[in-house]
């Protein structure tokens, strides 16, 4: 089963970002982190119609033409400066996708692409897919903590609208 | 020799942070990232007496009465119910010490040492020290760039006073 959380935890889930998870529950059998140890990338594409058919535009591969990138700074003439890459990303939407394996704890993933973000132009919206399990860590669980502690302390004030945990 | 950047930029930096910079200096040529391929622990142990001559204290290992933990939530009758480690810590200056080595980058491990201590009560300035080269990569410089953007976007309210990064 899909695992999902979405913080804050005192603002319900916004009807697009819960479009998003039908699309994980549907292909849930193909991806699920209880059988099998899928690559990110592999996950990516397995999700990639339906994120398609919602508006997003999708990484399509690792060549600089296939990647999207989410500008964070201008500069003269209104030249993007400075941007960031993202799996998938709506620009009418605010929504920026992210889909991990195995790196997205023990390698804190999950931090690098809460961080870019943040710091992305028109972004207000965030959801990162991370594994369930991982060799013996409870992935979902560990990002679902962090994000727990964050909004529990409240000294750092988040510039996204929320944050949907996908546990595939 | 020892490289250093205090954020945000328009603030100076404070003499209890210099003070961190300088014990680094005293012992670069036996850190250098240059000349040397220490653990972080190894870097550590090799700041940790002048550092302790600060007020500061400081990790002696592994084990869990060696670590320093530092409170981030608490619960009934005021017992600590969520805690951060830190390499080193001083309640009274509320700076949190942090020493990284090769996988201060490549694993992200600055971002965590940085939203751990965002998340820590009681805790205003942050010292992240990595290697300046780390294979081929400029681990110190690179730090440094994500620190650039966050400040420079401002979409982010970060609770700490001042962060410094000492590349070694």
């Amino acid at each position: 089963m899909i695992r999902w959380m979405c913080f804050p935890k005192y603002r319900n889930i916004e009807a697009h970002m819960y479009d998003i998870i039908k699309i994980f529950e549907t292909v849930y059998p193909e991806i699920s982190s209880e059988n099998h140890a899928k690559q990110s990338n592999e996950v990516l594409s397995i999700v990639t119609e339906g994120l398609k058919q919602l508006g997003y535009f999708v990484e399509q591969g690792k060549k600089k033409e296939q990647k999207i990138r989410v500008p964070v700074s201008y500069g003269e003439n209104g030249k993007t400066v400075l941007s960031f890459e993202a799996d998938a990303y709506n620009e009418e939407l605010k929504t920026v996708i992210e889909v991990e394996a195995g790196r997205a704890v023990m390698n804190y993933q999950f931090l690098k692409d809460f961080y870019e973000a943040c710091l992305m132009h028109n972004v207000d919206y965030l959801c990162i897919a991370v594994r369930q399990k991982y060799k013996r860590s409870c992935d979902y669980q560990k990002v679902c903590d962090f994000f727990d502690a964050l909004y529990m302390t409240n000294r750092m004030q988040v510039p996204l609208k929320s944050i949907v945990i996908i546990g595939y």
